[in-house]
């Protein structure tokens, strides 16, 4: 496996609190560069503990350096997380939500390392798409392919995108909150694996690290929040879009390990009030995703994104407008 | 969930040995009918166990109820069990090896079930072939689809066929077994989950359970063992043909939980022998079982096995003139 440094990643953590729960990370995050996308009212001043390497970007920041194209960052909305590897010049991204912590024990002592060197050991291992490994993800220690796996399958693709896990309060949509407000996720899976080709996921972007060079173009979190009918599909929406083009470049996605701890459930009446109209499209936008096709000239994410942008227009303008603002 | 009686399943173990191995599963087996399928010299008389509804068939019993048939069913190769289901009347089948033991601590605290009724409970709940779930098998206590499922897809789809799995020695091909001879699966992963739509998984026999009347007439292992050019490939057989109509008739397959302890390694030189012609075959079976389509008259487990045989003679008997054989 190829090795990799603090130096190699930028930590993006979009907020509208404060940074306190940074000191819960202090050991894995202190030498690497955080971008700080601050939400919300740009005069109020983020506090930003002592011996963190932090760049803070609000909304003047983002106006300043988009100008006139600065309506694509979201407002009011995690979405605005986007904004960090626009203006990153890493490779690699960690992105992290604010009410995350470290799992403690018992998990910690399972898992010896962090998330974020369990992140970077999953975008540095291949992935396997194509065929499905029974004991999972086959680069981890103390695993391999098993009896039945083709040969020539088992040198893997790159791996562009690794998607972790929450314990403690799972990531529920707004109905399934006030159906069991009281549900908590205690079980500890100790698996990776790649999430097959063809087969679409929701991607959380809680405790989520990607390759830029290999799909940032295409890890466009939409248009949410203020101003927008509809929230919390941001990072859904990119899911889908990274992993259609993942599967057309060659590439893998993987969910499972790192966990962290989540700590707060939002508000399930907000939340209902955000998804309200997503519940309705992602009838009509996952199958749109699921029978999308991209040419053969696409062979960068940035060449695909645009052209699937143009079949977002072409296909799913009948189902909102928006999708037609979405799509520029 | 619905229930669920030991009477509802048949228990099918091929062995070679004797079945000693029945003292460790007393408390899961001793209230079910088994089914032994004694492969090797029909002379040799089988010990059981005191205590157990065991019903032996050896190859003389085979040929009896088969007559000019039975050179269907392998000699010489576990693949001997599918006679088990044939002449099974009930609706669930759980199949073994005789070297599979229940998991001693820590990991049997862990799933209070044991494997017999994890499995069904696995048949018993729906799979979601459709869009993967990333806190695993919805179904289970304390989990549930996550934010972004469609809740179309929410009811899930039948499930047919529920692959467990193996602590201790693994389940590798002989190459790998020859290169790593001290390997040994010490990673319980507390999770089940369907394989997605349209991905093929190697389906290993040792720890293998299925529904009978939505799936069994396709469940069969194959020609190996003594006068076949091949062996160790009955189950991966098995495992392409029935995911293939699975996905076709809109039916399931889980993977993940209940392991059973795995005490033996097989001899990697004798199966490097057996798997040989396997090793080359597979690189063209698999893209064959990636690419089939089966016409819309197929609605029965049966109708599309016949269709797929067709299309495995027309196909791969340019591979081999054994898949001619096969295809019969």
């Amino acid at each position: 496996m190829s090795t990799w440094e603090p130096e190699d990643v930028d930590v993006v953590i979009p907020t509208i609190r404060n940074l306190d729960f940074l000191e819960n990370w202090r050991g894995v995050l202190e030498r690497c560069h955080i971008i700080v996308v601050q939400d919300g009212d740009p005069g109020r001043r983020l506090q930003v503990p002592d011996g963190f390497d932090c760049q803070v970007f609000n909304r003047r920041d983002i106006e300043r350096v988009l100008a006139d194209r600065a309506w694509c960052i979201s407002y009011r909305d995690s979405a605005c997380r986007c904004f960090g590897w626009l203006v990153s010049r890493k490779r690699y991204i960690y992105t992290l939500d604010d009410d995350c912590f470290l799992p403690g024990p018992p998990h910690v002592s399972k898992d010896v390392s962090s998330p974020l060197a369990r992140h970077m050991s999953n975008l540095l291992t291949p992935a396997t798409p194509h065929y499905f490994n029974t004991l999972y993800d086959p680069f981890r220690d103390g695993a391999d392919f098993v009896r039945g796996y083709p040969f020539s399958l088992r040198d893997g693709v790159p791996t562009a995108i690794s998607h972790g896990l929450w314990l403690n309060v799972p990531d529920y949509d707004a109905p399934t909150q006030l159906a069991k407000p009281l549900e908590r996720n205690r079980r500890y899976v100790d698996a990776v694996m790649t999430v097959p080709r063809g087969s679409l996921f929701p991607m959380c972007g809680m405790n989520l690290a990607f390759d830029r060079q290999l799909i940032g173009p295409a890890m466009y979190f939409g248009l949410m929040g203020e101003g927008q009918p509809i929230g919390r599909y941001d990072d859904m929406w990119a899911g889908w879009c990274t992993k259609v083009i993942c599967d057309h470049l060659g590439y893998g996605v993987k969910t499972g390990l790192p966990y962290v701890w989540h700590s707060k459930a939002s508000n399930p009446y907000a939340n209902l009030k955000k998804e309200y109209k997503g519940v309705f499209w992602q009838e009509k936008v996952v199958p749109f995703f699921e029978n999308v096709s991209l040419t053969k000239g696409g062979t960068d994410a940035q060449a695909c994104y645009l052209e699937l942008a143009a079949q977002v227009r072409t296909s799913l303008a009948c189902v909102d407008p928006y999708f037609q603002k979405l799509a520029e």
